[in-house]
């Protein structure tokens, strides 16, 4: 035992008490109560055979919010860009080539990891705040013939909803392209229907519209999808996010690879109970209504959108910062008068837009009211040529009219 | 809006109730209930200014819970082996060489990750259930010269504590060698410390000795090995664990990165908070107390640990498994009629051995006390060769003698 005196003095940290945020942001969203409560439920083994049911609950759910047979549906344990780099990272093989968009700043991110999985990355180029061209993409697929093609159905960076996902797909298929969907910020908010779509591989993020604390993620791979990785001629780059290996304990064997994150486990499982309770297509329409009232709010004070009315993203709320106006400013005062987190922009959009989150637990009528009120009233006090007045009773109109 | 009929059933999922189990296998282990609050409290945004405090002191409670100084220590974003490939795959570049231990299933997890890296892997020859001898080791760094060198300090698959750590370290240094140690159950167990045993960079896990749900694992590295990583010629195959990259999170900048898994940070925290409430050295010297009952109860009713004293692995006590027993059926047995954990052997020990944890929360009298029982009745009830009242009577004895 110990024989030397411990020079390392105990930290003095005291009892857990965060602020009591209202989460209007691009997530994390507010999280339900009954998540939180799962999340206190007492451990059970990895390998437990009361755990391996409750993995077959969850891959179920997971299906239906996917809306997706796929059998290679499970949660990655890491957040979304785990579940991001597992896709990337495993589909894309050294010598094979990537389409990636340029639309916003996870492109980006897909582009970056896919040159550490060895691929080599092209772009279909589109501006910050629009969606891909299927010309575009179209040209590009013809031009650069790539083995894979990424998109982001949801930019949480620009509040960009990609339309017309069926017809990218399509031209995907015809020139032997698999397509994988960033579905991070659109899952369980707004419509999305993986196998209808014809999508190949999707991911996303857990603590968005499903308003469940980030730690395991989403991640569905068509048969298709999975062959190219189980054919692959080099074992992917990452053990941990290696799906040949991850297929061994989500599988039917039940084998051991690594602890699964099992709280949060249980946690994705009871937000995805909520998802089943509401229907997916209700929760849907409940996120497009009360986002449509935010949006009525902050288009009524005299704001506005960044993204035009065709490709509106209601889970995340892309809005004009006013001139004059400081962003990082008005997201502080949020923070410290109202206990409200909006935030600013990302890449190109840093300091024009505000991004305003409606997702899951938060895609309620007092928080849409909330940040509606709280904005208008810390522009005006800023001196910014808004009213706020008629922010609300927009907002209010448009929650009466819909209820 | 949907236009087409919804075509997936409703998953019809029920309320959580996963049975109460006590947890005495290799992890995870029980949950202190304050941990379990703390992971049911409200989320904070990842880049709110009050989740900037609480990753201030996670990373302070780390830092004395490894004994170290180190400025690089935070807690990785997944579970034991995320942390363990962010070693492993930051450290190692291609082309490097990295030396691995034999004995036991670990060494071969890094050996894939070091490949995977793009890293040339030799080896150290040990046996399975015998730890490094630094003579070997001293051989190895002569005959290959590795970059990096990777040594499990408590080994979970064998129930063995390597010994002479900072032999091992000296030894690797005089080489030039930067060394990676595994520490997944030993850190919050067994005597651990970083800067006084000259260790580069460590990992661990949450849910073993300290007793929290896997979701977000620590990992320190000094500047010798920080150095390294910043100085890659080429990124790290990983985006996901990109230490230069989370470097800007947990560093000054606190610039966004990934969200972190917020939720299980407040866990870690909490449970970090109860090692040092407890003081490292007190709760290492209660790991050897409770673990030194239960190995009393197992060689008292007659049962054989695999491990010779000297190297006796207080937080994973691996025992032999009795003549004409089947292991699998004993677990079974103990999970179905007393609801406890414990597990059998890995790897090249399948079959051979019982793997019975005494970790951070599990390792209070009641728990030593219930597997002692439970395992001696269920032992005596499939006709093995033990005493199961002496077996108790030792655990009580050993129990008494140290109050």
């Amino acid at each position: 035992m110990p024989t030397t005196d411990n020079s390392y003095p105990k930290p003095a940290v005291s009892e857990l008490t965060p602020p009591d945020r209202t989460l209007m942001g691009p997530g994390p969203s507010d999280t339900n109560p009954r998540v939180l409560r799962a999340m206190s439920t007492p451990l059970v083994g990895h390998l437990d055979p009361s755990f391996v049911e409750i993995m077959d609950e969850v891959q179920e759910l997971l299906r239906y919010t996917f809306q997706t047979d796929n059998e290679w549906t499970i949660p990655v344990s890491g957040t979304g860009s785990a579940a991001m780099e597992a896709a990337i990272g495993n589909l894309v093989e050294p010598g094979d080539t990537m389409l990636v968009p340029t639309n916003g700043y996870f492109g980006g991110r897909m582009a970056s990891m896919a040159r550490r999985a060895g691929g080599t990355v092209v772009e279909v180029d589109a501006t910050w705040g629009e969606p891909l061209d299927p010309t575009a993409v179209d040209d590009a697929l013809a031009e650069y013939d790539p083995d894979i093609f990424g998109f982001v159905h949801a930019e949480t960076s620009t509040g960009v909803l990609q339309p017309n996902v069926s017809e990218l797909t399509a031209a995907a298929h015809e020139h032997d392209t698999l397509v994988i969907a960033d579905t991070v910020t659109s899952i369980g908010g707004v419509e999305l229907r993986v196998d209808e779509w014809d999508i190949d591989v999707a991911y996303a993020g857990p603590q968005k519209c499903l308003s469940c604390p980030p730690g395991a993620s989403p991640l569905t791979l068509s048969d298709q999808g999975m062959d190219k990785v189980l054919a692959r001629d080099e074992e992917p780059r990452s053990w941990y996010l290696d799906l040949s290996l991850l297929e061994g304990y989500w599988g039917e064997k039940r084998a051991y690879h690594h602890t699964a994150p099992i709280t949060n486990v249980y946690a994705l499982r009871e937000a995805l109970r909520l998802v089943a309770e509401e229907g997916i297509e209700n929760r849907w329409e409940r996120h497009e209504r009360l986002a449509g009232a935010l949006k009525a709010g902050v288009e009524g004070m005299g704001l506005e959108m960044n993204a035009s009315e065709d490709y509106w993203l209601p889970s995340l709320n892309a809005v004009r910062v006013p001139n004059g106006i400081d962003d990082g400013a008005v997201c502080e005062a949020l923070l410290e008068q109202y206990d409200l987190e909006i935030a600013g922009g990302l890449g190109d959009l840093s300091g024009e837009i505000f991004r305003i989150g409606c997702m899951g637990h938060s895609a309620r009528p007092e928080n849409v009211i909330y940040v509606v009120t709280a904005l208008g009233d810390v522009l005006e006090s800023m001196g910014a040529d808004v009213d706020p007045g008629s922010g609300v009773t927009a907002t209010r109109r448009a929650l009466e009219k819909t209820e």
